[in-house]
C-alpha cells in the first residue's frame, strides 16, 4: 500500500494513454509511479474478432493481477479501485477498426467495457481521416457520423489524437460531448520538424477543443517531443505551462503514450497493419528511447515534482494531474438521450 | 397491462426455449400468452463474429420493443421485468460454436449477457457429441471439460437438450451445478419411432439429471411428440404427469421449442450449418405444423388450463409453470468459486 499512499500524497493521477505489452512488471511500475488510473489500447488495427482475443488477454491480466489493477467502466469504478490502492484501467481503442462496417458493434463493445475510442489510427478508414493522409478529408458522412452519434448515445469518449486536422475539427463540431486528445503535443511548441509535425496539434485546434470543454493529454514520447529522446524534464514542464497559458488549466492533462515490452516486429504492425507490407512512413523502425527522467511510469513522481515547482496552486495541480480527465470521463460516459 | 395481469393470475410462467425469428409480432404473442420469461437462441452454428451480429439484432429488438420485452442477466432482472408487465428474455446458445477454440470467449459472452449454453447442436463439435452421431462419444477431455468448468466459474447454465446420451451423463457428472434439458421429451413416453427417438431422453438419463437437481423442459414440438402435429393437449399433459411421476414435481417445466417466422431455407441451416451442403438426416425439409391447441405461445393459457385440471395443488403448479426454472437460474448463475 506504499505506492497507493504516495499517489494520494501528490494528488489523484491519471495517465490518459499507455500502450505497453500487458504484463505484471508494468502494473508494478504503475503502482510505483502512483498512477490511480490509466487508459490502455485493445486495438490498433484489430477487427472485431481480433479485439475479442485482446479483451480475453486483459481478462486474464485482471484476474491474475487483482492485487494491482482492475477494470473501470465508470467514474465510480475508478474512484473505488484507486481507493483500494490499485490502478483503474480504462479499456479503449486507438482505431474504430473493431467496429468494422457494423454500427451495432459500438454497443457491443460498450457492453464489453470500452469507454474511449479514437476515430482512426494515422490513415483513412471507414470513419475518419488520419494524420498521415495528404488530402484534407474529414469524417465520413454516413458511418463516421453514425459512429459518433452512437458513441454519444451510449457514453463513450471520442479521441482524435492520431486524426488529421480536419477530422479533429469536425469531431469537435459533431460530437454532443467534449472531444479528447488523449496523447499528442502542441505543434507550435514542439517545432516544425517534418518527422514530428503530423502527430502534433495546431494551436487553432487545441483552442477549438478547449472551447468545447475538451482536454489534451501531453506526452513525453520522444518522436513528438521537442528534443526527442534528449528532451529534458524542464522542456516537458515548459510544454505543459505553454499549453495552460494557451487554453487554461482546465484543459490539460497527462497522456504519456508510454510503451515498452513489445518485440520490435510490433512496430511494423503499428505502422502498416494489414494495409501495407511495410511502414508507409520514413520513421526509424526501432523503438524510440524514452528520456532519462522518464524511463517508465514508475518515474511519474519526477514529472509531478517538476510541475509542482512551476507555481501551480493545489487546485490547479489537482486538475492537471487527473481532475480534468475525471471531469471528461464523467461528462462523456453519461449517455446522451 | 392486461397480458401481465393474466400472467400473474395463472402463476409465474417460464418457457425455457423458443427460437422464432425475432420480431414484434412474437413479443405480442408472449404477452398474450402471459409469458413472464423465455430463453432465446443467439447461435445454432454461428461463430463468435456471427454471434455478435445476432446480439446486435437483439439489442435493436430490446430498444424498439422496450414496452414488451427486456434482456435479463439475473434472477433479479427477470423478477423486475416481469413485474413491469413485460417478458424477460434470457440470451442463450444452442451450441458452443461461438466459443470456437478459445476458452477466453466464454467470459466474453458471459459479459455480453449469455446465461444458457447447450454443449452441442446434434453433432460432434470441439466440446461434446450430439444426438445425431452414431458412436458413443462424450465430452472432450481438454476443451469440453474446460468449457464446463469455465461456465460454472462464471455462472452459466449447462444445457444438453440436443446432446447424445453419453454427453448428457458426463455433463451431469462434470458440472458443479445442475444440468438442464431445456427442451426435449422423454423417449419412453413418446415411443420409439426412429425419427423421434434421437432427440428424446431416456428414463435413466432423466432420473440422473433430476438426482443432481436439474430440470427438463417439455415440448409440444411435433417432431419429438407422440402423435406429431396431431398430438392433443391431453397427450401433452399426460407427458407432464408421466414425467412428474418419474422424477417428482421439482424437475419438470416448459420448454416449448416453439419457432415461427423463418423462411424455409432456415431449416437447411439448422440441419447442416456449414458442415454439410444438405441435411444429414432424412427428416422433412418443411417446417412442422404445430398442434391446433398450440398455434403460438399466445395459446399458453390453454396448456396451463389443461394442466390445472390434473389435480396439482397451487405449489406444484407454481413449480411446473416457472418456479423450477427460476430455482435453476438462481443456482446455475451463481459463480462457482
Amino acid at each position: 500500500m506504499t505506492a497507493s499512499k504516495k499517489a494520494s500524497k501528490s494528488g489523484f493521477l491519471v495517465d490518459a494513454m499507455q500502450h505497453s505489452k500487458p504484463e505484471r512488471a508494468r502494473f508494478l511500475e504503475w503502482r510505483k509511479g502512483g498512477i490511480d488510473c490509466t487508459h490502455i489500447t485493445l486495438s490498433i488495427w484489430e477487427d472485431a474478432r481480433d479485439t475479442l482475443k485482446v479483451i480475453g488477454r486483459w481478462n486474464r491480466m485482471f484476474e491474475q493481477n487483482a492485487d494491482l489493477i482492475a477494470r473501470a467502466e465508470s467514474v465510480a469504478d475508478i474512484e473505488r479501485i484507486a481507493k483500494s490502492g490499485r490502478t483503474a484501467v480504462i479499456l479503449g481503442f486507438q482505431n474504430t477498426s473493431p467496429f468494422e462496417d457494423d454500427i451495432e458493434l459500438v454497443e457491443i463493445f460498450h457492453k464489453l467495457g470500452v469507454r474511449i475510442v479514437q476515430l482512426t489510427y494515422n490513415i483513412q478508414n471507414n470513419v475518419a481521416n488520419g494524420c498521415w493522409e495528404d488530402h484534407d478529408g474529414g469524417i465520413s458522412k454516413v458511418f463516421g457520423r453514425n459512429v459518433i452519434a452512437e458513441m454519444n448515445r451510449l457514453g463513450m469518449m471520442v479521441d482524435v489524437s492520431h486524426c488529421n486536422e480536419r477530422t479533429c475539427f469536425e469531431a469537435i463540431e459533431l460530437s454532443a460531448t467534449p472531444v479528447a486528445i488523449t496523447h499528442a503535443n502542441p505543434g507550435e511548441f514542439v517545432g516544425t520538424d517534418i518527422e514530428l509535425k503530423r502527430r502534433t496539434k495546431s494551436t487553432a485546434l487545441i483552442k477549438a477543443m478547449a472551447k468545447r470543454k475538451g482536454v489534451i493529454g501531453l506526452s513525453m514520447y520522444p518522436r513528438m517531443m521537442k528534443g526527442g529522446s534528449d528532451a529534458s524534464l524542464k522542456t516537458f514542464c515548459d510544454m505543459i505551462c505553454w499549453t495552460v497559458d494557451l487554453v487554461g488549466v482546465d484543459h490539460v492533462g497527462f497522456g504519456t503514450d508510454f510503451y515498452t515490452g513489445w518485440p520490435e516486429t510490433e512496430i511494423v504492425w503499428w505502422r502498416a497493419g494489414r494495409f501495407a507490407r511495410q511502414s508507409p512512413v520514413a520513421i526509424s523502425p526501432k523503438f524510440a528511447e524514452w528520456p532519462t527522467w522518464f524511463r517508465s511510469p514508475a518515474d511519474f513522481p519526477k514529472a509531478v515534482e517538476g510541475l509542482t515547482k512551476r507555481g501551480f496552486n493545489s487546485d490547479e495541480m489537482a486538475k492537471l494531474l487527473g481532475g480534468n480527465w475525471m471531469r471528461m470521463f464523467k461528462r462523456t460516459w453519461a449517455p446522451v438521450k
